[in-house]
């Protein structure tokens, strides 16, 4: 069987909370400082990195898969836990993860030290390597500002038996 | 003979139009609402996912291929017409779009309930699978505050005869 | 053997220097008009397709490889040389570009006529194709205003000899 790879993009954007004891959730892990807004848990790296295997895979977007909104199948749910079931989705579909990589952009948090454990843990969830990076604005924009933390993500599935 | 695949990114971001009677075509479909400027029809989806066409295939961008400005060869041509010419162009040089994934970000229109309609249309085109995602960006920034709309593409092409 | 490719995503932002005889590096060339503040030459293209091979490639990103600020590795260095570093350091872990993408986001400068040029070198030093793109975003954002440049690239790495 030849694997017929699909790429799949997905991008994700959360304003920081004025709640400061709100938690901080990216990429499946939790972080020192204020969380964002939302009626998940706001992990906007996971958040754009099911929107794009959902797309390799054609299997819509993380609206559709767990609804908008504060009585959503997503409310509550942490980041972690929706990339789960988005992988059991697409497994069950025949569709396998093969590749993901994960921009994230804002002021905070810091990603440096905490890379390979963020990045593991999205990759054992996922059963395929998830690369992570990190980058700043210089100052400008939303994410400059520190209004929000924004996420690009790309994915390569393998959907070969679907063919 | 093996696939040599080639990847390609795009983006393209139009100012929403103060004139309400302009239509609004996204991912080659018309959608309610107040449209776009521009000397195209100013789908934005499409535009990225032809960078990202193009890119891959190595044969420039949208500018190069369609012109700029009111006398160019593009300017009044609908997206799906874009496309359809874009994709000519690459089997003319012996390369196949084999997987591409636009994601749009902007508060309107919502794509939900048209995503399938949408996705089959540029598929269509483009003879493989073309997913479309949506999000908004929570308020923040140029899309948040509705000042126009963006959109990011991926693709794989196929270059396999050229190698 | 085959080939086992893996997909990376980098983004990267500098904001235009106020010193008007500060260059401009982009693509790893020099061009018109005034340059980016930042500790190297602030290519960000060059800078978003580092992190995008580093990602694909599972080694992280162009934080960790040349450190940040003035006192870093990567302090004063040119796009190129990072890039061919980048590489060099890619192949040493039996990792190998097979092609990427780079999309420029920005006023200024005008790619167009010297895409084949910036294309090419840096085709010629990741050992595969490296198309660019650009686009402005109808003067909305920082990018719209002039505050700054922006680049998103994505990459294919075959990492074969490691599965």
């Amino acid at each position: 069987m030849t694997p017929d790879l699909r790429c799949g993009l997905g991008f994700d954007a959360h304003r920081f909370s004025a709640d400061a004891d709100r938690p901080l959730f990216l990429a499946t892990l939790r972080w020192d400082g204020a969380g964002v807004e939302g009626d998940s848990d706001g992990d906007v790296a996971v958040h754009a990195l099911i929107d794009a295997l959902l797309a390799a895979a054609g299997l819509g977007d993380i609206g559709a898969l767990f609804g908008v909104g504060a009585k959503s199948r997503g409310a509550g749910m942490r980041g972690g836990a929706m990339l789960a079931d988005t992988v059991r989705h697409l497994q069950a579909n025949g569709c396998f993860p093969r590749s993901a990589s994960v921009a994230l952009i804002g002021n905070r948090p810091k990603i440096g030290p905490r890379r390979d454990e963020a990045a593991a843990a999205m990759s054992a969830i996922c059963g395929c390597p998830v690369a992570l990076t990190a980058t700043t604005t210089d100052g400008m924009g939303f994410t400059g500002r520190g209004e929000g933390v924004a996420a690009i993500a790309t994915a390569l599935v393998d959907v070969g038996d679907m063919a």
